[in-house]
């Protein structure tokens, strides 16, 4: 349970003036104390160049439910981490002392994970970034992940009704199968077996995710390789022609923009497959130059290191300039020359990021992510993002001018499958099980809270939200019997800060026990048809709920505060200085939470805009749940106006 | 309070095979866990390159107790960070899947920080540091520091009788003093005072040192400055003349090491004074290269940055090579030359180095430790140490191959402060006032857990404890009108993990409001003078204290296991596999604390080292206090001797 009369601060735009400072910028920001907090005083301490430095703050307004405090925080380093010391009512009398600045003070840190009585380190405070920002059109964005060999085959070969046979024009590492043939999950068949999906195929299904109201494509990889999930790439010169070649991509994203979606590639830049073209010119000649551009193997000369000792997975050596040079250096380098420009893709998630770079001794993950960043950077014009892999805690790698984001499983994924998973169901990552417990909601939102308060506001907020991917157990199985549940992760993901990653086909209710499982070919036939593989009610559920997000700016741009969380509910708001949205999410039936209006200002002028498990009551919001389900309530924000920024104020040294 | 029922890890040598790994060693790790605590399986999950991988756990011993669970870790990476996964009772029979593995699981994580139910970050993770080892001398170590301007005259000129007046042999900046006159604090005026204390001085009273039964020895800085304090250098090629000169400084090393005393210097790599030869230099050339060795001012063209602004301390520029190759690069820099070789300094206490490197976009801060560390490796064979000072948190900043560890403020005398300090009573740091709440022991444990887990075992047993320096309020002072808490002060420094470091005059009762009032003349002349500055009393506390902590292996190189903590009493476990310790402090009279002695194998043969708040009663051992106090207890360890690596084990990729 967390009370909604804590003080409240967050990185989004109601408490913070500027979202892309510059270095040296002041930035204005805002704490909300609820008047029953008996807070005397406000202070922000950063750290600049090393040192603690407390500043005062101001109060701005006061109304019946809280006092709005400002202080000035000036980015002297590119990333100022701050906290806010809130004096108590405490011994200060007991000390005699005259001069308040002198009196011994009872306190609490507000920081990223809430208040704390005590000393608490600096890992949850809240950070100003100084760095580039990332590019406006991420703000708002859904994206839609495709596995390219399971979305869709060619219309005009065949038509969805026509499920379509095993593609005769294979080569001798894959098995054909017809698009209802029954997926063969076994450990080296599984990756041999293709479907035969397209690129032409999904840019003539492009209208399912305008209708579904997505605005990123993701496509998994496209290079050629030896396996249906391409990640053991051949090159990374072409796209590979069993997709449709260079210029099926180019249709694809060309009609990809005209109807207003972006386009997001997959890169692997910790290895490649063995049959790449680096790895045959290495393994040619292993003692010359080109042997140098994998990870040798320490412990059998003349081999290379592979990714977790798979055989057909060597690593790449970033350690050798040749390398990073190839991947991000200048336009023909592999990650300029797929992106920008007005028709190549807008975005790269990163695969294995968290690894590369990183063997033994050498740990050049930062520096990759840099130099990725900058091609990025480079090949859009700024426009580009890039989205790094990432399965634990990431906070050391998203330290702002590297990657964007990340794949938020640690703060996101994992914790939501803590709440909804089935009691006696383990969902996997690929096919492994995973421990993942079945906890009520009060610790599944401390670990939010917690992974959320490490990583700066923007790197959250840039991070891909995510309830399952290809990789892992699909959401339908993941919630077991109750199919409802899996409205309530689509609501707990498209009501969430980040940037809510939809795998193709949970929309419909697409099962998958595991990563292999859940890759099965999208059920196009299955469309209208009655008790099929296609669950129409559930695809409306996403497309109210993608329209809810994408039309609201607290559900887009809006900070988080909790406000109740335990066992079977959630209850938060998403604030922005234009709109207030209320959330409520239950896993299952629950008593009802009576919410104070008074803590809530402008909620009497609240409207519904999906559920009805919220009711005014006198003074009170009461909610309820009589089964899994979510409500979704919104009214206009009360916010005083910025003060600006005092004459007199002056930042650290 | 903390349940000794809790399974327990730490870095020590009890749980951990080899405390100096190298990289590719293979660790072993054990985990205890009591029988109550219902554990089915234990797990250890590391983050090779990146990447979470698991192994098993197995049962090595188990008694009445607990059962001993012991794994092995490879040192894949410089540092490798671990955290066990505890098995858990929970919804495994609902699944119905036969294979253990899986099963989903309820679990506990154990990291250095506790228990957890939920997924937590990575920071509080246990860690495995493969970098060179710290000096073996550094465990065991008390380092007593000396202010050379307060300790002592010469006493061939002035005996300790004589109480001396002031000197005639001053520079013009220095206001002279007599021994016995009274502080003058103000701003400019009290770093003017001088009292005269010299090198000879010091060393004419090294038996003090020893028969206080220190063995390091701590210098504030010795270079010629503009004040007593010396911080504000004007040259780092001469010891200072008032203090005696180059020679002064070799004839107290060489006595010190005949007394078996090490000795540690102080320097400071941010800034110098402003008549440094250095910055007279850059002065007279501001454009040329000279002008380059100090951080350039942004906003000011034609001068440089000062440290917090202090015009008299500008700051060096790391980035200026030149200015790291003076201080690091050969036997003839800064910090080399006055190290090791049979003659020199054992040790440097780096001045500011949480700022060191550190300016703008510009962060230098690990490559300059880094360098210090590899120059004090260099010039004393790898048997010199280097603490450099932080007041906050300084995980990020001692990482292994930097800074052997810091003046602990953050996780030891900030959390000592918010337990002892007086009632309306504000510790301050140099002049200024801090905020320190007053707390009880449970909060300020759950601090100290904290921060220390945040920082390899190594880092935090190498790090200098402290309940007061020269630079704040002393220990006397802070707990007010009840001197016996100096003596609970004392008993926690000097049985807590780390380098205890006690301030010149804390063991004879020195008072001191603030940093410069702290800086009081050594009173030598009150010796055995009843009711003098001299509290002999105190001092015998010290000295047993002292003998303690050397006498023990457990006190100086054993882990440390809280078994509660609760308002005015902490009783703890200090593990070693030759000796386990029992300490319990109170800041005041409590109720009992019944310790059932089944959770505490041998300790039915325990013997009392200090204390008589400690009493067997039956199957328990009773811990009380009729007023505040410390009693120490110890027994032999009964652990299990390590079990051999299996010959299937191999880590991770």
């Amino acid at each position: 349970m967390i009370a909604a009369a804590e003080p409240h601060h967050d990185g989004s735009p109601l408490h913070v003036s500027q979202q892309a400072p510059t270095l040296g910028s002041v930035v204005s920001v805002r704490v909300r104390v609820p008047r029953a907090a008996r807070v005397t005083g406000v202070h922000v301490r950063t750290t600049p160049d090393g040192e603690q430095f407390f500043s005062d703050a101001r109060v701005v307004h006061e109304d019946d439910t809280e006092t709005w405090w400002q202080a000035e925080i000036t980015c002297h380093n590119p990333v100022t981490n701050y906290r806010f010391l809130l004096d108590a009512a405490g011994d200060h009398e007991a000390s005699g002392e005259e001069d308040p600045i002198r009196r011994p003070a009872a306190y609490r840190w507000l920081n990223g994970a809430g208040l704390h009585a005590r000393d608490v380190p600096d890992a949850a405070d809240f950070r100003l970034v100084a760095h580039p920002a990332p590019p406006a059109w991420a703000t708002g964005a859904v994206v839609y992940q495709v596995f390219p060999d399971r979305f869709a085959r060619d219309v005009a070969a065949e038509p969805d009704g026509d499920p379509g046979g095993p593609r005769t024009d294979l080569p001798g590492w894959a098995t054909p199968a017809g698009w209802d043939d029954p997926l063969d999950t076994g450990k080296d068949r599984g990756p041999a077996q293709v479907y035969g999906g397209t690129l032409d195929g999904v840019r003539e299904h492009l209208d399912h995710l305008v209708d579904l109201g997505v605005t990123v494509l993701y496509l998994t990889p496209v290079f050629p390789a030896r396996s249906n999930h391409r990640y053991d790439a051949t090159s990374f010169d072409r796209v590979d022609p069993l997709l449709g070649g260079d210029e099926a991509l180019v249709r694809l994203q060309e009609a990809a923009h005209e109807r207003g979606l972006l386009v997001m590639g997959d890169i692997t830049t910790n290895h490649t497959g063995d049959e790449h073209e680096w790895f045959l010119a290495a393994r040619a000649d292993p003692q010359g130059p080109a042997g140098d551009w994998y990870v040798r193997d320490p412990d059998h000369p003349g081999d290379w290191v592979r990714w977790l000792g798979v055989e057909s997975l060597p690593k790449l050596d970033h350690a050798n300039p040749a390398v990073r040079s190839a991947l991000t250096d200048g336009p023909d380098s592999v990650v300029e020359r797929w992106l920008g420009r007005g028709h190549g893709l807008d975005a790269w998630r990163v695969d294995v990021a968290n690894m590369t770079g990183r063997y033994r001794d050498v740990d050049l993950a930062h520096q990759v992510a840099r130099e990725t960043r900058a091609a990025v950077d480079r090949a859009t014009g700024g426009t580009g993002l890039v989205v790094a892999e990432h399965t634990h805690d990431h906070s050391a790698d998203v330290t702002g001018d590297g990657w964007h984001g990340v794949m938020n499983y640690s703060g996101f994924t994992r914790p939501a499958w803590t709440w909804l998973r089935a009691p006696g169901f383990a969902p996997k990552f690929l096919g492994s099980p995973l421990r993942v417990p079945r906890l009520g909601a009060d610790l599944v939102v401390e670990t939010i809270r917690e992974f959320s308060a490490i990583v700066p506001w923007r790197s959250l907020v840039h991070s891909m939200t995510l309830v399952g991917s290809h990789d892992t157990t699909r959401v339908r199985t993941l919630v077991g019997d109750d199919p409802e549940q899996v409205r309530v992760a689509a609501a707990l993901l498209l009501t969430s800060p980040g940037i809510p990653m939809i795998t193709y086909g949970d929309e419909v209710g697409m099962p998958g026990d595991f990563g292999e499982d859940g890759r099965r070919p999208m059920p196009w036939a299955d469309r209208g048809v009655p008790g099929g593989r296609w669950d129409e009610d559930l695809l409306d559920t996403y497309r109210e709920l993608i329209h809810l997000r994408r039309s609201s700016p607290a559900l887009t741009d809006g900070g988080i505060r909790w406000l109740h969380a335990h066992d079977d509910a959630m209850v938060f708001l998403r604030e922005h200085p234009d709109e207030t949205v209320l959330v409520h999410v239950a896993r299952a039936a629950h008593d009802a939470i009576p919410l104070e209006l008074v803590d809530l200002p402008g909620a009497a002028d609240a409207r519904r805009l999906a559920g009805d498990g919220v009711r005014p009551e006198g003074e009170r919001l009461l909610v309820h749940a009589e089964a899994p389900g979510y409500d979704v309530w919104s009214w206009p924000t009360r916010a005083p106006a910025w003060e600006p920024v005092p004459e007199d104020y002056r930042g650290g040294w």
